[in-house]
């Protein structure tokens, strides 16, 4: 393995202390002089032609300053980014029609806050209420309401994957089993609600403050919406509060206030209320997966047929990208010589259900994990064998996807059967506790290369300076998963300084380098981190040969940049301080300063992703057999992100997923009386605490991802996965419930214990 | 002449619409959450020992958060910056002694402007008081107050000039005038009080918001005084409500605003009173000259020998650079076979003088001009004749200095007399009714190459996008002045595109590329200007590569950037929008983004300027033998700054020109009583109102300056000297009362005609 001297090291976080002391800026936080106040009217009802809006009374009210419906804006679609151009489906006020409880109507810029509460009662819209439909089945029957004139099926995508035989693999298995399996809604719950802040500058062009994982995507859907051109729009990112998926789009508010305060000439800011993030926010799609698997007698895998229907909502947000990708992540994880796969994206009259954490991973890898304990089970071996057995591994080619790079999925199934004393702990458990384990695959970076970006997906600058500092500048947007940071060590490490001499800005489509496809799919550390080094590298070319000249070395001399100093290796007397270096070239160049550009752009990798994480976690619980809860006991987990930039960061991420996964399996779910979304506050919608956290333990497994800067893939989403299947998996192990219909609720589980007795 | 499409028409300035509606911010405007607000302890005392400074009360009074004195301070002097290190000699805050009333001793930082304004009057400071002097005679003598230990004379700079043989041209001479004349202290009267916001950044760097015409040289300052690395701290410059010179020095509210930031981790603003302007702000210097001149019979010169000495304040501040620049404009305009200089710079117990608007030549060609008036009278030449005989044209050297370039001397003097009805009105006018002329020669940019910075003394960035936009960033510093504006005219014209189509970032030390010296000794349209130019050229030969692989021109083909399209200039079929020959370089070369830098650095252009603007003035007065009030009745201008880019703003500036002449012959002073100055605001001091303004009519001069972006020099600051010089010799004319000690009062008015009559 490679040293290193700053990657691999618990760097403190860039935002830290700012974060600590209160002082960090998020976008609600700012405040312009003169600005407004926007509010947005909602629909009450989950279908409805709209047949006249009424503003007369709010636009009346002192204090309002500007009012806006569908009629004020181009009407023009947005949706999927670039991706799947026919699906998009959404305007950002509503035109002719709402579709779900929540769908937003007009909205309102007032000089304060409760002027424009005011004013939003007093919009009157006349409704003409349609028939709704919330449910998959229903709304794929011949008959049912029609969300979208284009799309008389209310099936809005049709995604198939084939390889292989899967007919010819079933006829020939030993032993073929088949399930169904639903997955349900759960919110991203980022504990910062969506704010945004728009502002025209000296040249009409917007600037939009928003908390959006994607800034340079946001520019362009939102100038595409407002009919401007890509750079009569600039974004900036402050401190974000988590995104998790849920803030990749662009969004209603996002137009309004940019619409708002081109309309006024005034700053115009929208913050959501938690309960509009929970009646009307983005969610993760609720599914109903049918997996047909077959085995050979010894437990090989020969075939696999996966048929998904995405509950999508009323539009198709990143729908469209989940029913793709949950094709590929039901492939992931275990050779398949044969594959099939029918996924299905659905319309319904509820509130959108989007990309999150995982976005297919955690929904397609819980029918995944559980039928391989279950198909364990029937054939009398160990899941941890059965999983040894069939798991991918490095060299291994899914077809139309990847060749796996870097793999120690084997590695993690072993460590973590190890370190939670697996074997020992699956035989001999008290009554009512039980052992399980989920595995995961996932992307570092999505490559989708229908992204039709004209720049690189991730660019960097690297200025550096004769002080001895150097200054970072990247489109690549931290949205508290620590990206920052990591690019500083990528750096520091690269050009021998330390973290204190780099200054960084990062995520501003106007001033940092086109471009940067966002915060998504786990894509930074590879993405941008790969752009910088490359930035970083044509920074040391130039140094060296400064040095070069100004020793007069032989050619055969390897240089290097290393605590603070750029030298031969072989010979120290040969150094100069980095300052001094960065003085030599500019001096060279007549003054000009020491600028470079880097980018990085996936080639030759698939249509997936350049290189993949994998991982295993074992957990154990115990169920209440009096009041149906379960109790998680501890996590251990062992994955593979390759080398790791910041073990703190990554443990954090680890956390992070480990808190998701168990809302997820255990106690989040929104309850719905049709369209109308019931819990909308963090009283009701029950989220796990850091008092509801387990003892958890961690293994990174040693590997060097070859794609990856400095060996590094993902670290941030794949571990949204295992925990849910571990944990349904170590319920049956304690009570014998087999959970095929998430969440595992009380009820389910004293249901279950009450047949089972 | 060349046609140009967007140069040389009134496009609207780009900060108009901002302004004109309130919205534009200035640093004042400013807040961030937790900010704490400064205030600055002064001496009441002209010369002083600091013997004990007891901060304990206002430490202990409710919502004081930081105090600081020199003690809390690395003790780094500034001053000049990097032109005489050795004349370095003011402290951000007194060390040991204080020099003058208002000099800078102590700061607080609260959480309001009352609390810090009440902290500041708890403090006590104990004094030993010392003896003063207040005038340069005295200052000079032996046995004087010394100021500074190191400097026993008090005369901290003796400069010297010497070409040709004086002593000879003066016995050659048939011909030889010797005058004194005095000039007093103004003003810069800027709209906007400086003004200082600091806060520490993510990377521990500082940002500073700053009213100021430097941000390269305050970050350079800053980092400096506060023991730190330059990319330690960040400059950003808002919205400037004028600066004139009195804006280009590092400052105290600067230093302690950065200082107090870092010390309390909260943002922190200082903005100075009127009244705090107007004690201890910079004022022009005061001068005494000394010049002797020789003619021959008809009237060409011969020799002239400048002694001056200038009034100094208690630090040199930009002094020693005006000390230097006194001797140039001493030599111009007119051609000098011989000519001595001797120029002092002497300090004294009050408010220190600096740079402005014109920088030395107000002063020293107040001098030449007058003299040359009277010269003429004692020769029997018209004063407009004697000057075309002796006036530099095209091609003349400067020893040591320059070879004069474009020069539309001669031109101006005639047209001014044309336009003025010179002849008949010299001889023609009633009495109390005079008319008289100054001109003016100034430097478009200084060279003064030991300015020892690293970088180009301009850069620019541009940015080309396939929407047909670009982005322009150049840390050059509009401060009202409108450079922002003729920047982007520059560039639109060179790109053939639009203003819409511009963006711009300016000013902010951390974005915009290294380096601007900033906005002084009216450099900024030409040297920034050739910045802009030749990154816009470097995109265009990727943008004509593009066309000529597209269309496989042959290579005689010439190529343009025209009304949006890159084209052949001979077949107009062979032509792409500006954004599709954008998006065709992008996709050569892999998706990179289309971006260049350029620069400029004068080199081999001498000490001093690359480029002269030219130019003379004609006023007509009417003085009121009954109040001494000298009414300027109309003005006349004729000058040469080479091509016009915005005409608008150049009449803008000579109308601002003719408002401060005004003040500086007729109306403003500093009313001192020692060391104290009386009138401390704008009711007492006699700024002239639009009111005042006379008519005026311009010509501008056709030359084209081939150093120049596009043909053009400066516009800024040579008009700041003629109209005083003009004034004065008018009201000569009208009542026979030559003034040489400015400003010509109603009491010097009344006094010469009681005398006369």
């Amino acid at each position: 393995m490679k040293q290193f001297s700053v990657v691999g090291t618990d760097v403190p976080r860039t935002d830290g202390p700012a974060k600590a002391r209160g002082s960090a800026l998020y976008t609600d936080d700012m405040k312009l002089p003169g600005m407004l106040y926007g509010r947005i009217v909602r629909s009450p009802l989950a279908h409805a032609r709209i047949k006249h809006i009424d503003t007369s009374r709010a636009a009346a009210l002192p204090g309002v300053k500007c009012i806006v419906t569908a009629e004020d804006t181009p009407k023009i679609k947005y949706g999927n980014w670039r991706l799947f151009p026919e699906t998009q489906d959404e305007y950002p006020l509503a035109v002719d029609k709402v579709r779900f409880i929540g769908d937003e109507v007009a909205a309102v810029a007032a000089i304060d806050k409760d002027t424009a509460e005011e004013a939003i009662e007093l919009i009157q819209v006349e409704y003409e209420e349609l028939p709704s439909v919330f449910d998959i089945d229903a709304a794929m029957q011949l008959g049912a309401p029609v969300l979208h004139d284009y799309c008389p099926t209310n099936i809005s995508v049709n995604r198939k994957i084939k390889y292989g035989d899967v007919e010819k693999g079933f006829s020939e298995s030993d032993y073929v089993r088949e399930d169904t399996f639903t997955v349900h809604a759960v919110s991203h719950a980022y504990l910062e609600p969506c704010s945004a802040l728009a502002q025209v500058d000296l040249d009409g062009r917007i600037t939009l403050w928003t908390s959006t994982q994607v800034p340079y995507i946001i520019q362009c859907l939102l100038a595409s919406t407002l009919g401007m051109r890509e750079n009569d729009v600039r974004v900036i990112k402050p401190f974000i509060g988590g995104g998790f998926g849920g803030k990749m789009e662009l969004r209603t508010w996002e137009f309004c206030a940019a619409l708002m305060a081109k309309m006024t000439g005034r700053p115009v800011k929208f913050t959501l209320s938690r309960e509009e993030e929970f009646l009307a926010g983005r969610r993760r799609h609720p599914m109903k997966i049918h997996s047909k698997v077959g085995f050979k007698k010894d437990g090989t895998l020969v075939a696999k047929d996966l048929r998904i229907q995405l509950d999508g909502g009323a539009y198709n947000a990143m729908g469209p990208t989940a029913t793709f990708l949950c094709g590929n992540f039901g492939a992931m994880l275990y050779r398949y010589p044969s594959y099939r796969f029918h996924g299905q994206h659905v319309y319904t009259n509820k509130p959108p259900a989007s990309a999150m954490r995982g976005f297919g991973a955690p929904q397609s890898l819980y029918a995944t994990e559980i039928q391989m304990n279950m198909a364990a089970e029937d054939l009398g071996m160990d899941p941890i064998d059965l999983r040894i057995k069939n798991a991918q591994v490095s060299g291994d080619k899914i077809p139309d996807v990847a060749t796996i790079s870097s793999c120690g999925f084997i590695e993690s199934i072993k460590a973590v059967a190890e370190m939670s004393g697996w074997k020992e702990k699956r035989e001999n458990l008290k009554p009512g506790h039980g052992i399980g384990i989920g595995c995961y695959s996932f992307i570092s970076g999505g490559v989708f290369n229908w992204f039709n970006t004209q720049y690189p997906f991730s660019a960097a600058e690297v200025r550096a300076f004769s002080d001895g500092t150097v200054h970072l500048l990247t489109m690549a947007a931290d949205i508290g998963q620590g990206s920052d940071t990591v690019l500083k060590q990528i750096l520091a490490e690269e050009l021998g300084l330390r973290m204190e001499d780099i200054r960084m800005t990062s995520a501003d489509t106007s001033m940092t380098p086109q471009a940067d496809l966002g915060a998504w799919g786990s894509r930074i550390t590879l993405m941008a981190g790969n752009a910088v080094i490359d930035a970083a590298r044509k920074i040391k070319e130039q140094l060296f040969g400064a040095v070069s000249a100004r020793f007069n070395l032989n050619v055969i001399h390897e240089l290097e940049c290393k605590d603070g100093r750029v030298q031969a290796k072989a010979k120290s007397e040969y150094s100069l301080s980095f300052g001094e270096a960065v003085a030599m070239v500019q001096k060279a160049n007549r003054g000009e300063p020491l600028v470079a550009r880097g980018s990085y752009t996936p080639r030759g990798k698939g249509l997936v992703t350049p290189a993949f994480g994998f991982g295993a976690q074992v957990a154990e619980v115990e169920v209440d057999s009096e009041t149906g809860l379960v109790e998680v006991k501890h996590m251990w987990t062992a994955h593979d992100c390759g080398t790791v930039i910041n073990p703190r960061s990554v443990e954090g991420q680890l956390a992070g997923s480990i808190q998701m996964g168990l809302g997820y399996a255990l106690s989040e779910q929104f309850v719905m009386d049709g369209g109308q979304t019931l819990n909308t506050n963090f009283a009701d919608y029950k989220m796990p605490m850091a008092l509801d956290m387990p003892p958890s333990d961690v293994v990174h497994v040693d590997t060097y991802e070859p794609e990856g800067p400095m060996g590094a893939k993902e670290a941030g989403e794949g571990l949204a996965s295992p925990t849910a299947p571990a944990i349904s998996d170590a319920v049956y192990h304690a009570i014998g419930y087999r959970c095929k219909e998430l969440p595992i609720t009380p009820e389910k589980i004293l249901n279950a214990l009450k047949k089972g007795s």
